[in-house]
């Protein structure tokens, strides 16, 4: 599993080219312990973010619906010490958000200096549910992308890595989905029948996914993640995060004080 | 074990009425399945919590420094799902802060509906910090407390169950805990040389902390959690958290459609 393989470069993709099927060439057997390890990791080096207190992560998850991203959420950044982790899930803007540009209530949610924030929805829903429901046209979602490089080359500069994914599902996975949360009374509240209007769209949004892809870039890359398997998508994800980690190498920082001077009364 | 011992009632708690090495004549061996088994009842009932959408949780956490706050948050609040969970950490306040009254920075991260809200630290350090370090008399104190128990019964009568933590450290655990910063690298960067000016200060957060435990309500109860103990801390807060939780009773919503009358094509 070559994680560059699943990263988006350019601005011509195309979500055709990856199979939402792809398990990496491992089992789910093979795969379990190899999480294990990598929580371990990404538990060791968000602890040296907090403590360095300098820079910020920020993961943006994208997915149709039933996509898997609260199941991202909770088995990934489950592993992190929420002490460090906010996660802001953006639903239909309010009246107040919407008498602001769309970025202002992502603008507010961008994690402080030693956090990992996570992303549940975000600002590409503002140019993917308009774009798709034909209440805006290719210009002005240009626009808007244009708006978003903008914003995540500001954060960027700020001390901000970004990493996106697009949870990546076939129709007929989604359709299991979605009929497990009809057939268990326990998940019927997930379950919204306006999500049959939006999958009746799938070939709108895969359009407009695609348009969004274009502004991956090395400060905010995008990677396109095969999550038919739920196993194979946590897996994945977490190798990017730590990989991100690494690249980011947080620092324990220095003290202005000689621990070994100090006697404890 | 029985959870109401821990429990602060009447206006005159005294610390020195809890033993901080507790073990509520358990073994750590012993306690690791119990605590196993909470995190996994906790977890369903966070999500029927998030699922129902109407009641929200918060857990305000106190404690002297290295008092086991951080561990709390890691190794308790580490088992719910981070969706649905908020952690706030008060730090000193900011000039901005400053320039409002105490609980204006507390009721903006009070937990919106269907969330789990954690104060790591809270506003009872505005109480705390000044009567201890002298800038406020006991009147002063009292009047803060009165506006936190109106705030507290505001949030109880909105929706939001409160449970209180002090966590119960003795002066030797307090003392090996910082040395243990001291003497490891990795951890310096936790330890603050002005910790030690509030630890001479010992006896006047006893009294501080009782004046707080005075706040103590059906609505919005303070528990002493015994915590020289780090595996005994886990299991009792894991413990009132899942009483909390029982007695709110969250359930998954009814929904204005039927589910089995639905085709996806």
């Amino acid at each position: 599993m070559k994680l560059g393989d699943y990263r988006v470069k350019g601005k011509r993709a195309r979500l055709g080219d990856w199979d939402t099927h792809d398990d990496g060439g491992l089992s789910k057997e093979e795969a379990q312990p190899l999480l294990a390890k990598l929580q371990e990791e990404l538990a060791d080096y968000q602890e040296r973010l907090y403590a360095e207190g300098r820079q910020s992560l920020l993961v943006v998850l994208q997915a149709r619906d039933a996509g898997g991203k609260d199941g991202t959420v909770k088995k990934v950044i489950g592993a992190f010490n929420p002490n460090g982790v906010r996660v802001s899930n953006f639903k239909v803007p309010t009246p107040e958000e919407k008498a602001h540009d769309f970025l202002w209530r992502i603008h507010a949610q961008a994690p402080r200096a030693g956090m990992v924030g996570v992303f549940n929805r975000s600002h590409y829903e503002d140019v993917l549910v308009p774009l798709v429901h034909g209440e805006m046209d290719e210009a002005a979602a240009e626009e808007r992308l244009k708006d978003i490089r903008h914003f995540e080359a500001l954060l960027g500069r700020s001390g901000t890595r970004i990493v996106k994914f697009y949870l990546h599902v076939s129709a007929d996975e989604q359709k299991e989905r979605l009929q497990a949360r009809l057939d268990d009374p326990s998940k019927h509240w997930k379950f919204n029948p306006g999500d049959l209007a939006e999958r009746a769209r799938w070939d709108g949004y895969t359009g407009a996914y695609e348009a969004c892809l274009g502004t991956s870039t090395d400060a905010a890359p995008w990677y396109v993640v095969p999550a038919d398997r739920k196993w194979f998508r946590d897996l994945l994800v977490s190798r990017v995060l730590l990989h991100t980690l690494k690249d980011m190498d947080p620092q324990y920082p220095a003290v202005d004080f000689d621990p070994g001077a100090i006697v404890i009364e």
